[in-house]
This record gives C-alpha cells, structure tokens and sequence, in this order.
C-alpha cells in the first residue's frame, strides 16, 4: 500500500523549483516506495507568483503566509526554500506543530540558531534533512563507498574548491529575491555558507571530522547598490574563502570559495589522496569520477575517467535511469535525495544529513568566518 | 487557454520510459505552451507490465492490442515504441484513424516501408515526427546554430562514430524483449539503423544531402541463441559498419558504428571541419561542445570547451534549466523533442524530423547496406 | 671500445634537423652503446646554406653534390632527407658502393621504386631502414607491447587519422624547397604518401596485414601556384584521403588523413579495441597512453590515461630521460630510432622497419590511390 | 664571431645532466648566438662516476674538488648543482675568483645564506642566475606575455600546487646521494624549497610580490632510515605544506606542494583569475595552456586549449622547434634557460632570475616555514 507524503514549500525560487522536480520525479524512477510525495501546497508572499508556480508544479493550494502553511492539518513535511535568516522561524514553528522539517543549506545563520534548530526537532520527534544534493550525484556517492571499503588506505591530503564568477561585475545588486546572496543580512555569509558550506559537508561525510581551521576571506566588491533601498551599502558578505584545516585523521585539509573566478560557472571539485589510491570530483562534468589505484600495474597504471553511467555494474543509484553511457544531471542529486527521504521514512531511520549532522558544517563554517577574521587558528568543538 | 494531447504510447521499453518521462516534464519546464500531454493509454502484449508502466508513468488506462489502442476516439497522437518491424503496421492504422503519428527512429525496416508510412501520414494530413532525438541536446543545436550562421565557411570533412560494446559476448542471445536489436527480422539491420542512423540524421541536418556512399560491414559473431527458439541461428545483423560518403556540398564522410568497441557505451561522436572553424560532440559528455575557430588570434588560438550549461547567454534550451554550470543530461533531449512537436502544434507547422524527412536517412542506410554487400559505390537518389 | 658510425646526410631541410639531433643526443642517452654517430658530411645544392647546416649541427665537411658524398671512402652510413622522387636514385648509388642506407619516410615513389630499392640494399648486403619515426614515440612503443602480450584478446577494430590543416588556403604554393609536398613530381602522392604512410605503418606494426582497401581520395584546390614556374598549374596530389580496410586478422580498419581539418596541426591518433581491452593514443599528447581493460572490477572500470614518463616502472625508453612525470616530446622518437639502429649494428640484426617491412606500408599506400581512382576494394597482394 | 663560455659543473646528478644537455642543445638551437658553451670542467667527489659523466656529456676535463675547479683560469662560469647546503660556499668562492655563478634552487638553506650570496656576487660584479627552469616553458613564458599585456585585468585569484608521490613509502631512506632531499641537514626543508619554490617563483614572476603568508606543514613519516648512519632517524623536513598569501596587488594566493599525493608524479599546476581572462597551467601536459577569455561572445564562449607549439604563430621559443603540432618536454625549458642566459651576456644585461630575485622566493619560503611552526600570519620584507 502507498503511502502519501503532503509536501509543504516555502518559496517557490532556485531551490523551490529544484525540490519540486524531484519530488516529481520520485514515483517514475523509484516506483517501489511506500511513500509518494504528494505536492499540497506552495507558499509564497507574493499569491500570483505563487499560483503560477502551483499550476507548474502540481501543488493543490497555495498560501502567503508561511505560518498559515505550517498550520495546516493537511500537511506531513514542511520543505523550507527561503533565504537562510529564515530557516530557523520556520523550522522551529514546524516542529512545534509536529511536521518533518526538511530546509535547504545551510542549516542556518550561524551555530547557535542551528543549535536552536536541532533542539527543536529532536524535542519534536520529527523527521529531519538538509538539502545538501551533492552527496547523491551518483560519482560522489560512489567516492564515498570507495573510501569506506578502505580502498584509499591511510589519507593524506583533501582538497576542494568551489569556483564560481557570477559577482565580478560591481553592477551586480545586493538584497532582493535575485541576489539576497549578497545581503549578509539575508544570507548570514556570503560563499562560505553558500558553496564552501557544500565543500565542507562532503569532506566530514568522506574524510571525518576537522579539528581545527585556518582561514582568509576578501571582500573584493565593497559597496552595492541593495535591491530594497536602491542605493549603495557596503557589502558585508564574503567574496572568496580560502581555508587550511586539520582533520581529526591527521590528513590536511585545503579549501577554497569564490564568485571572482572567471571561467568557472560551478565548478565544485574536489581530491582526495591516500596511500594506495586518489579520487578526484567535479561538478562539471559530475557524470564522471577520477580514480588511481597504486596497486594497478605499473607499467600501465593511470588515472581512471570512470564514466558513472553503467547500471549493469553496481554503480549507485544508475540502476534507476537509462542504459549504460547516458549521464544524468544536476537535477538527479536532487531525485535521489528524495527519494532517499521517503525511503528512510519508511524504514523509520534518520536520513543523512539530519539536522544534527548539518550543525557540524556549521560549526566548520562559523570557525572560518571567526578565523579569517581574528587572524588565527580557530578549533572546531568536537 | 490549453489544450490537452492525448497520447497513446505503444511499446513501454527502454523509449517508453524516455518518452514518458519527457511528456511529463514538458509541463514543468515549458509552463507556457498551449498543448499539455495527456497520458491517456500505454499498450503492450501484457497487460500486468502494462499496468504497472501506466501506474508508474501515470496513463490512465491501458491496451493489451495496439489495434484497439489506434481505434480509440480519446486518443489524439499515437506514439510508436515498439521494434523496427511493427512500425509500419501500426503508423498505417494510426494515420488512417487521423490520429497524429510518432515513431522512434529509425523509421522503418526499409525505404520502401518508410515511402508507405510518408504517403499514409501525408494523405492523413496527420502531424508526424521521428524521435531523432540527438538533434535536441543544447550543444547539438548549438552546433546547427553555428553552421547555418556560416561560421565554418566551406565545409571539408565531416566524421561521426557510433560505438558501443555490449554484444561482443557469444552470449548475449539474438530475439526477444531485451535483445531484439540483434534480430534481423526485428530490426531490419543492426547497428546501420539503429547506431549509424542517428549518425545520418545529424549529418544531413548540420552538413545536408548525401550524394553517394561506400560502405563494409562485418558481423563478428555468427551465431547466437534465439529468444523465441532457445537454440542458436545464424546473425542476420550487420554488427560493425563503416562507411565512405560524399556529402552534396563537397566535403567527405565518414562514418562508422559498431557494438564491439570495448570501453565505449555510446559514444556517439561528431566532427565538422570547415574553413574557418571546427566542431567537435561527444554524447559521453554532451553537455559540452569543442569549437575551434582560426579567426582568433593566433598567440591563444585553441579548441574551446564550451560548457552548454550557460542560460545567462543563448545556448539554446538552456533557459529552462537551472543556473549557469549545472549540466543537464541525456533524457533532456527528448524533453526538448517533445516540447518542439507540442509548439509546432500550436503553431500548426511541421515539427523536424517529419517521416518525410526520416526517409532521407533510411535511404542513406538502405544505400549503405547494399554498397556493403555488394562491394561497390551506391548513389543515393535525390 | 666504441666504433663510430660515419654519416653522411643528403638533405639539410625538417628531417635533417631531426635526424642530426638525433645523432646528437645518441651518446648522451645511450652512453653505453658501441656505436657513435660521427657526422661526416652534410650535402646540399647550396654549399652555403650546407656550411651553415654543417656549423649547426657539427658536421665536419659538405658535399654539393650527392653522387660525391655516397662515393665518399670515409662515409658508412648515408641518410636521406630529400624528397620522395630522390629516394632511389639515391639508395641505389649508395647500396652499389656499400654504403648502410638509412632513409625518410615513405620508401619510395612507388612499389616498383621500393622493390627496386629493397633488392638493392639486399643484393649489397648492407642494413638499411626507414625512418617510420613513431614506432618509438614510448607511448607507442608500450601500445605494441600490450597488444604482442595478447592483453587485448581478438581484435575487432583499429581506427586511425592523421589530420592537418596547413594547405587550406589556395595561397600556399606548390614545389619548390619549402612546399615540395604539394608538388606530386617530388611527392609522388599527397597526404597518403606523408601522413596516412605513418598510420599505415603504425598499423601493420601493431595489428599485422591489410587484406584489401577502399578508398577515397580528394584535392580541394585545383590549381595553385608552382614554385618553379610562379604560374599557376594543375594540383596533383590528394589532399585528403577516407581508406575501409580488412586486416588478415579479420578486424576492420579505418583511416583518414588530411590538411584540412581546421584546428588540427598534426593530430595523429590511433585506436585499437579488442575482445578485453582497447587502447587509444594522440600525437598532440604524445606522452600519454589511453587504456581501457574490460577484466578491471566494474565499479571503477575506465579509461586509464597513463602518463608514460615513470621510469621507476617499464615503460619503453623512458628509463633514458628524466624523473617520472616529465614529459619528453617529438624529437625524442628520432633519438630512439636512431639509437635502436646503432644496438641492431651491434648485435648484427636487422633494424625494423627496414625497406622490406617499409615496401609493405607502400603497397597499401599503392593500392589506396588505385582503389580511390577506380572505385573498387584493392586486394593487397601478400 | 663566436666566443666560448667556458664552463664547470659542480654536481652530476639529475641536474647536472639537465644542465648539461642544456649546454650541448644551445648551438643546435640558438645557432646565431653570439656564446657558444664549451664543456670544460665537470666536479664530482667521485673520479671515477666524474669521467663517466665527463664522457657521456663532452666535459674536457673533471676535477673532484670543488675548490680546485672554481679557481681554475680557464673557467669562466660555474654552475652548482650539488644539495642545497653547499650552495654558499661554493657560490662565495667561485664570486671571489671573478666566476660567473649560476646555480640550481632555491637559491640557499635560508634568508641570511642568500643575503650573503647575493651580496658577494653583486660585489664581484658577476653575472649570475638561478635555474628556475619553469619560467622558461613556453606556455608558461605565453602566460607572462598574457598577463604582462593586461588581458586578465584586475586579478583576484592565484593558486598553485606542486604534487607528487614519490615519498609515500615509509621505506624511503634520508640522505645520501639518491634521497639528499628528505635530510634536513643537506636540503634545508623539504617540499617547500624542494617544490613550492618553483610555484612562488612562478608566482612572483606572474603576479607580482607577496604580502604575508599563512602555512601548515606536516610529516607524515616521522622516522627514516638514514643512508648515512644505516640508522633510524628523525624526519626533520616538511613532508606538505600548504599556504594562504596577500599578494602585493590585492589578489589572494593559495599554495599546495606534498610527496603524498598518490597519482601524481609532477603535477605542478597554476591558475590565475582575473577580471577579464584565466589561465591555467599544468606541467603534466605542459606543452598546452588553458585560458579563458569572458569578451569572446557568449554562446561560444569556453576555456582554450591552446596546444603551443604553433611556430608559425609567435608562440615563445617555439621557432627553435619543429613544426605545428609537435611538442617538446621538460629539458627544453633548461635549453630555454641556458640561451636566454649566454644572450644576455652578449647584450651585457642580468638574466632573470638573477640571485638577487630568486632571494625573494627565499624570503617567501622563510616566512611560510616560519608561520607553519608559529601558527600565525608573517608578513614578508619588503
């Protein structure tokens, strides 16, 4: 017997489209599932934007009050895709009605509210996830069963970067629905929270714990002109994040976020190097993994380009698309963790990463922002 | 206002489901368009699987017999999805109950089939489609852009390959369900129409006619099981084919397509080399197209990587998507077909690659099959 | 005790700059050989520019004329590095005196001119080769190794193009020093003779005989200017040429070369796919082996790019050069070939490929031209 | 007319034999220079290993004390390409005896010993250099060019890594002839003068000075065998280190260098992101150079790869070479390195990098060793 899950969203930007998609897409390539989202209602403040984007996406109802969404009897999960200095009114209020609460990264605006956020729902007893997709682009979720199986053995260095050059213009606004990005009113960081946030939560989930940063943020724009006050304001986000780290296996960490590297769109990769074997990832082309085991053949060992399309193997989640050579998208990260969700659901496991698992990124990033800041080592609380 | 489509799919294999995963984006993704599929029927031989296909996909009923499903009055366009040797049968019947006609390529078994099926659709008056559905990768489209806008200047050579390698055990059976692509009486011919035909259809659409053409093929394994007999028969299929041509402007083809290319799954690759430019595809990573042009200054002249993910720009399809960076995939096209013939309904004109266009390819195939038996250069008629 | 080698070099153009390298560096990679490259004479119509050639490169004299340097007493070895209508006058003369007779690619004008050649060098007894140079590129080398290992099980296909683009415009002259490759008295054929000959070779080398051949060839500007003349006159060379072939082995092949193939400089590439693994490699990375092994477990099974520079292992000739991961380039084929030639002096052992072997490529290449003016598969006679 | 710079090598390891191929390829290449190198004197401890080399490479004569060969009168250059401790004294004395001085990097074991180098040098008023070889690879001297031309305009991101493997092993030794570079006592630190020199000097080169610094080192293998005392010893050099920098023009620098990084042998890569344009770099392929340029038109907008070896363009160095398409490797860079030094004796100018430069770098690698132990951010003196 299937079950239905009443979704409700809140926003209807990026992000709200992308849930939307894949909560769509859930009952065509995991049919087998207990649990079938069923789209109930989106809010959004503004009501005709909002029944446009229902009438697109299938959702019943809307609404333009986001408390009036969490209010209702007819909703099991609350999906929360509103700027980040939002997520923790939201969040808390859901919980306390008793709904799962799912939000997009990061958690939140800092640790303490994060904090908050976890009390919340663990006091509620309701499911909880955060939306960090990457985990599940088939190649990263093959990484990480590479790295677990020990393949890698003792690890030495991991390195990530997440490359993007969409602000170099100063033309480029601050605030609004387009670019709350750049409000740090709004977003709480800039690329710290918004991409190295992904960087990070990929090397806990693959690499394990990190004892201590070492960070250098710039702010190369320093006055935009914001979208509500129409005139310029300093910038109080970060531009570019560059970090050094330890983590707890004693492999050294190198990260690096910036929206000034012209010639990149998105490109989030990373490589990890062991002693017997090194993987490498990028978002670019994210149909693909780099892998080089040591132990192959000298004479004709090399970096392998594993195109992770073959579902006669047993590479994650291609059993569910096309036939061996067709890659997949963005979008798909998106499916599986639904997916992922439902079938937690009916399984009555936590899915990964919970909310509790999401705060230790955000202690991560927060001990960026303190390190850059102050000039110094910062250690992160175990 | 919209107007609904009602689709009748026959057939729920592997095209099936790429057809019925893009009636159902088309909504989402081409919110504005006037005509929405409607997933009135799927057929096939057994109504369990059928039934199953319809719940997963979402068609409201089912037929076990394509006969019933062609005469039904709520159906609006009959899909084809079945193999090679039904399409004709069942176009026929279609047409001549006026209902829209789609096909999977290649057309049909043979020219003489396919002249039928043009005629039928033709004296139907009925809107008509064959699922070339590589046209419609953004970089593929990209790439017709850039030629018709004659940036290549004179064309010189144009070479594509097809290559794949699931058949090369002696095990793989000939017949049935999964493997009927190896059964001649089935598919008509092997990889000619069904990798190399894709070849063509790109080719006449991005460089034009094919004047005449010189071909071998070669079938490696001679003998495989039959499905339906259990016991092994002769190959019928050609299993590689390599082919010379002479394109109507002048420049010279080549093209090849088999299934016994170790390490490829389907790489379908294209090159065009013009006077003053060049372009490369690639399916394996058809999210990007290479682009070599010799007006550049020479000093930092060099192939570009365009990622075709840039929906900031005019990348053709890529406004649907998500944000510049995030690469979409290989189902994508034919959500892109789909929508294309939905449009073309609107505005009651033909939607490329019509049966009548189709034929053009089956003829280069059918030309390329009798060069390769007989030894000789074959003129493809006009 | 070390022997010098006496060498007298006929012609001071590309190839006798890369050929005296290569005598050059000789004892200071292979320090531990018996045979030391002496360069004696250098001869050139213009005894200037041969003076100049000769301080260059640290030849002790000149000739002017070359029926004077092959009668030189204190000549053992003559190389030729002239054009392709010289060869045999030249191997005659010099065989009739007994001298070794090293010269460049392609053998001849001609099969009668070749076999002439070879029964001259054989009648006088004296080593001889051609300078097929990228046999010994260490990538390819180690390409032959894998494949004689019988790694790649039955072979299916072999796939391989030499690809230019330096002629596209109808200004480049014919004849003379500098374009004699245009010019089909010199030339005796265009790309089938100077860029499909090393394909050719390479292919026969690595997958044995070609069966027959059918091809087609074309010369897109008709007329250029002749260097002799300053007129303009007829062009008589191919300027492309599309080759089908079978090889004894029963694998398909398929060639093509050209100058006109916009964005390309020299891209000679080859593919070979067998039964368990295929094998990829490109002259613009020549440093580079691809490799692709079916038996590596399915989950991390890909293409290997090896960077063939690891001395630490058994990689071909890179033993001779730096640390692994430094690259060694183009010339560095002349230096191996012509150090492989000194060891056969020593042991007493031919020196593939010699003008026997080289006969072979010339017949192919004979029969390729034939085939693409008749429009029929050429048999190749044994 | 031609003079003769009469030189004496101290030192023949696997950069003595660099620099010696070096000297012997510079009249082959730069045949119009004015200098002409001439093999006068190699300098080993061992006599014997001394006359092989002098053999192999065409030094007159040999000397197995340093001291005996700086204060021989027919020496006019020394060049020191022994361990790093021994840079001083020898570059100190040769200075006094009115030598020219070049010698292999870093410079020195520290500041203060390059201050004094430097000093003596300057005050025997003696041309001198330091080989850092990599400026003088083309694509990386086209990068210069690029950049010097103002075409990335403000720059904003700087990074570089130098990554190999080679020391995984805990059964590599310290010390002695083979393994000099992991004793402190001989190499003064490990990756970071051994490899991250080359990325700062780079750096500094392309984009200017840097401000202050913040590092990480690490020693993964604590312990080794010492080939000297046959005995486990302490590991005193850095293993990795990785940096964050100001450079002196605002951008933000971030810098990796480890012998852990399984997969890679030399892979030494750059990037520079600026306003307008980006360039990448990597020595694993270095006969290319990746750069992106955002005024191309956006629909064909893409990273080049611009394969340098185009001689008929004016790509640097690559006149000296062969034809489009062919690359060079590694050596060449010192070949590069060696003529632009003996041209700009003739012109009577410094060759950059003189010691005086390279004393930056040295300065850089200090504070970064510095600010690794103290865990805080160093400037560096102006």
């Amino acid at each position: 017997m299937s079950k239905q899950l009443k979704i409700g969203l809140v926003g209807y930007g990026f992000m709200g489209r992308a849930h939307s998609n894949a909560y769509n897409r859930v009952p065509n390539f995991f049919p087998e599932q207990e649990y079938k989202p069923l789209l109930k209602a989106v809010c959004g403040r503004n009501g005709e934007a909002a029944k446009a984007f229902a009438d697109q996406w299938g959702y019943e109802s809307i609404e333009t009050d986001w408390r009036a969404l969490v209010a209702r009897k007819d909703i099991d999960a609350v999906d929360i895709c509103v700027p980040n200095h939002l997520h923790k009114k939201i969040a808390l209020e859901a919980a306390a009605n008793g709904k799962i609460v799912l939000t997009e990264k990061p958690l939140a605006m800092n640790v303490a509210e994060g904090q908050e956020m976890c009390e919340a729902v663990e006091r509620a007893g309701v499911a909880n996830m955060v939306w960090y997709n990457y985990r599940r682009v088939p190649a990263v979720t093959l990484a990480k069963q590479l790295i677990d199986e020990g393949r890698l053995g003792r690890i030495f260095h991991y390195r990530a970067n997440f490359l993007q050059d969409w602000t170099i213009s100063a033309d480029v606004p601050q605030g609004g629905a387009a670019t709350w990005r750049l409000d740090a009113a709004a977003a709480g960081s800039g690329v710290t929270g918004d991409l190295l946030a992904h960087c990070i939560d990929t090397a806990i989930w693959l690499n394990g714990g990190i004892r201590d940063v070492n960070a250098m943020t710039e702010t190369f724009v320093k006055e935009r002109i914001h979208a509500d006050s129409g005139k310029p304001e300093p910038v109080g986000i970060d531009d570019a994040c560059a970090v050094l780290c330890h983590f707890e296996n004693g492999s050294l960490g190198l990260f690096e976020s910036t929206r000034y590297a012209r010639g990149h769109k998105a490109l989030y990769t990373f490589e990890i190097n062991g002693e017997h074997a090194s993987i490498k990832w990028d978002l670019h082309d994210l149909h693909r993994l780099e892998y080089f085991d040591h132990r192959d053949e000298g004479r004709v060992r090399g970096w392998r380009s594993i195109h992770v399309t073959d579902n006669g193997g047993e590479q994650p989640y291609m059993d569910r698309w096309w036939v061996p050579g067709l890659q997949i998208g963005y979008e798909h990260s998106f499916v599986h963790q639904a997916a992922d969700f439902m079938a937690s659901l009916e399984k009555g496991e936590p899915c990964s990463p919970t909310f509790r698992e999401a705060l230790e990124t955000q202690a991560v990033c927060e001990g960026i922002l303190s390190s850059a800041k102050k000039g110094v080592w910062e250690t992160i609380a175990g």
